[in-house]
């Protein structure tokens, strides 16, 4: 344990007012243990990681529940005497960060399962199904190029190549790392599962939005519908002819640049069109230029690269915007004599979050009269990992301004704190 | 004189194919003593350009013509006894090339003046208007970053400033390269006009096409109709709001890159149907790029930027599709929540043809039963220069494959001879 952290005590009456000191204290000392020149780095299976994982072991201990370290080193805390009892409900979400990222993304969903299990504990009852807080490693993949490296494992989905890569600056493995961490790294890198898939009646995840939805339309709590999968081209290449560019006429022209707007303009409109049909989609093609080395203002411009990605909750939506953008290309490349190479398209399917939970959530939601909407998530959790294994999953998203990755994420503990009761709520609602 | 082109003679009669075995010669010489690694290069005022100027004085000697060179060191060639006599038409181009350039850019023009002049020294005519051959320096900017030096140096067009200008590679100043070659570095640099406008009744140049237009419209010989001015704004700046590529939906986007596609494609379609209305428009957007320092697959682009040429014959087309792209913006801006931040623009006037020398070189060519077409010019001439001094200015152009300022310039010999028929045809006609 970092020495230099001294958690305070749990209060005696664990109330409103105890509650949210707790949450802004526990929030500072993770904050603390890993700040960085800006924000907060905890690496996966690293340093930061460690120490938030041991701050929460120690609150727990503090508090009389039982700790454990899966075979994969994440954190599983349960009430008293029931660490072996399965099914059991897990909640929890990961407490890595990105480097000098912010200091909710991942941990609020982490302290979000302890608060609730301290209140849970605290109340004496026991959850016929019991509840366990589950903190896991290694979800972003910026340490090590991979994300979700945690679940992964848990559910034999990495491969000894995996535990080859390097870490982003270190150089070390991440066998290495999560060996170091005690995870069981012969049985990891055979893709052996580590867990009894039916042990797990459901996973619970609370995370903070990523994106601005929910503080444009003034919701605290969001729960989520489903994880968008993903179509991803990471270069295309439109190949025209370049040119004088006072010397060609529009009818002898092969203009890349023209081609590749048209092509984004027909999928801008297509986009909009699929939206007013109350489809789930978005479009973005976040890099894009003609040739440095021989672009130029008089020149008519011969190549333009591009990415192309686009995100839905539907697969058979993915799929189609797909088939769209070849019919689009095709159309394009008869009309203005240019050609498009795509290369392999990357896809992740999308995670359907639980429908009874979707019900159970929103109804914890009306019953204690806190506004929510549901939503999906742009952006990939450990959820859609357990989801896609076959677990019922669910998700509660916190409202966040500024994104997430980046020191500036502002969540309100207020609003967290709606998001803990309906969590806890919840977890204690009968299916 | 460079000694290892010893021209050869010309021959005693100057018929059709002795006029061809001429060019080849000719062009070949020329060629030799400009040999770069690959293609040619003539420096403007520099090596390269002062042999070929000297290759054309010693045909122009051997011949019988008279040789002189004006106070911008341009080398101006007359008929027997004609020098001093004006007001005289001059016909011509000019002999600099781009570094590694195509032979024919430029040299065609001097050579078919050269032969004109050569065929009416042998008829033993006597034009009522002198014609002189005019072979200027200079024109390619490719060496000082400025260019029609030598046109300009005539009308007084050129500043200390522009003297001062740095060679490429060498890092001396234009004004010592002026000086060798002989130019009046003192007027020129002082703004002083080196002719009287009034002795010049017209200018009339031929050149090789630089763009593909002849080629697919089979003719050999075109007329120009206007050298296109231009509008250019080098770097403009489409800034939106980066953001998760997942997590915001369409109506919290920002794009950049989209909102640049939607601009450009909206230009584009103006373009179309301008063009359908009979208006001269061409349009580019050479370079294009997202930032690369925060650009990324995953990631809503913030910034787009790109650079925005359009040309046209008419100086109301520029400012009516300028005002286009303006009124365009600002919807975008609305529609799209971004801004688009324009340099200030720069502006070439297009420059008129005259209407008298095009009907003149329509009859010529319809007298020697020659195929053509009129077209625009879309790069830029000493023509111009002179047009927008007021001289009535004309262009002859000879249908080449490949564009121009490369190596690969291909001008076939006979539709080259054709156009020098035409020069001297009209040349001799009656206005």
């Amino acid at each position: 344990m970092n020495s230099k952290i001294k958690p305070f005590k749990i209060a005696q009456k664990f109330d409103a007012a105890a509650r949210t000191k707790f949450a802004e204290k526990i929030f500072n000392e993770l904050r603390e243990l890993s700040a960085d020149t800006v924000g907060v780095s905890r690496q996966s299976y690293g340093p930061g990681e460690q120490e938030a994982m041991e701050l929460i072991a120690r609150y727990a201990e503090e508090e009389g529940l039982e700790v454990d370290w899966d075979s994969a080193a994440n954190l599983v805390i349960s009430l008293p005497g029931k660490a072996k009892i399965n099914p059991s409900i897990l909640c929890g979400s990961h407490l890595d960060s990105v480097p000098r990222g912010g200091n909710f993304d991942g941990a609020a969903g982490v302290i979000a399962g302890l608060m609730a299990l301290i209140q849970i504990n605290r109340s004496g009852l026991d959850p016929v199904v019991p509840i366990k807080l589950i903190a896991l490693r290694g979800e972003e993949s910026a340490w090590f190029g991979l994300c979700y490296l945690g679940s992964y494992s848990l559910f034999g989905q990495m491969t000894a190549k995996d535990l080859d890569r390097k870490h982003r600056s270190s150089g070390r493995t991440l066998r290495e790392y999560m060996s170091k961490a005690g995870a069981n790294v012969a049985a990891i890198s055979q893709g052996q599962t580590l867990l009894d898939f039916k042990d797990i009646a459901a996973y619970v995840e609370l995370h903070i939005e990523q994106g601005p939805v929910m503080v444009a339309r003034d919701v605290p709590v969001g729960i989520v519908t489903g994880l968008r999968g993903n179509i991803r081209y990471n270069k295309v290449l439109c190949q025209g002819e370049a040119g004088h560019s006072g010397a060609v006429p529009r009818w002898l022209r092969h203009d890349a640049v023209l081609a590749t707007a048209d092509l984004l303009n027909r999928m801008d409109e297509h986009w909009r069109v699929l939206l007013e049909r109350g489809l789930d989609l978005v479009l973005t093609a976040g890099t894009l230029s003609t040739n440095p080395e021989t672009h130029g203002l008089t020149r008519i411009p011969g190549e333009c690269e591009f990415s192309l990605e686009f995100r839905s909750q539907s697969i058979e939506t993915l799929e189609a915007f797909d088939e769209l953008v070849r019919a689009e290309v095709r159309s394009i490349e008869k009309e203005r004599g240019v050609t498009f190479e795509f290369p392999v398209r990357d896809i992740t399917k999308p995670a359907i979050m639980d429908s009874q939970w979707i019900s159970r959530l929103s109804n914890s939601c009306e019953s204690l009269n806190t506004k929510y909407e549901t939503l999906p998530s742009g952006a990939g959790h450990d959820a859609a990992v357990f989801a896609n294994n076959g677990i019922p999953s669910a998700m509660i998203f916190i409202r966040n301004n500024h994104g997430s990755h980046n020191p500036k994420e502002a969540m309100e503990i207020d609003d967290f704190l709606k998001g803990v009761d309906v969590l806890h709520h919840a977890l204690l609602s009968p299916p």
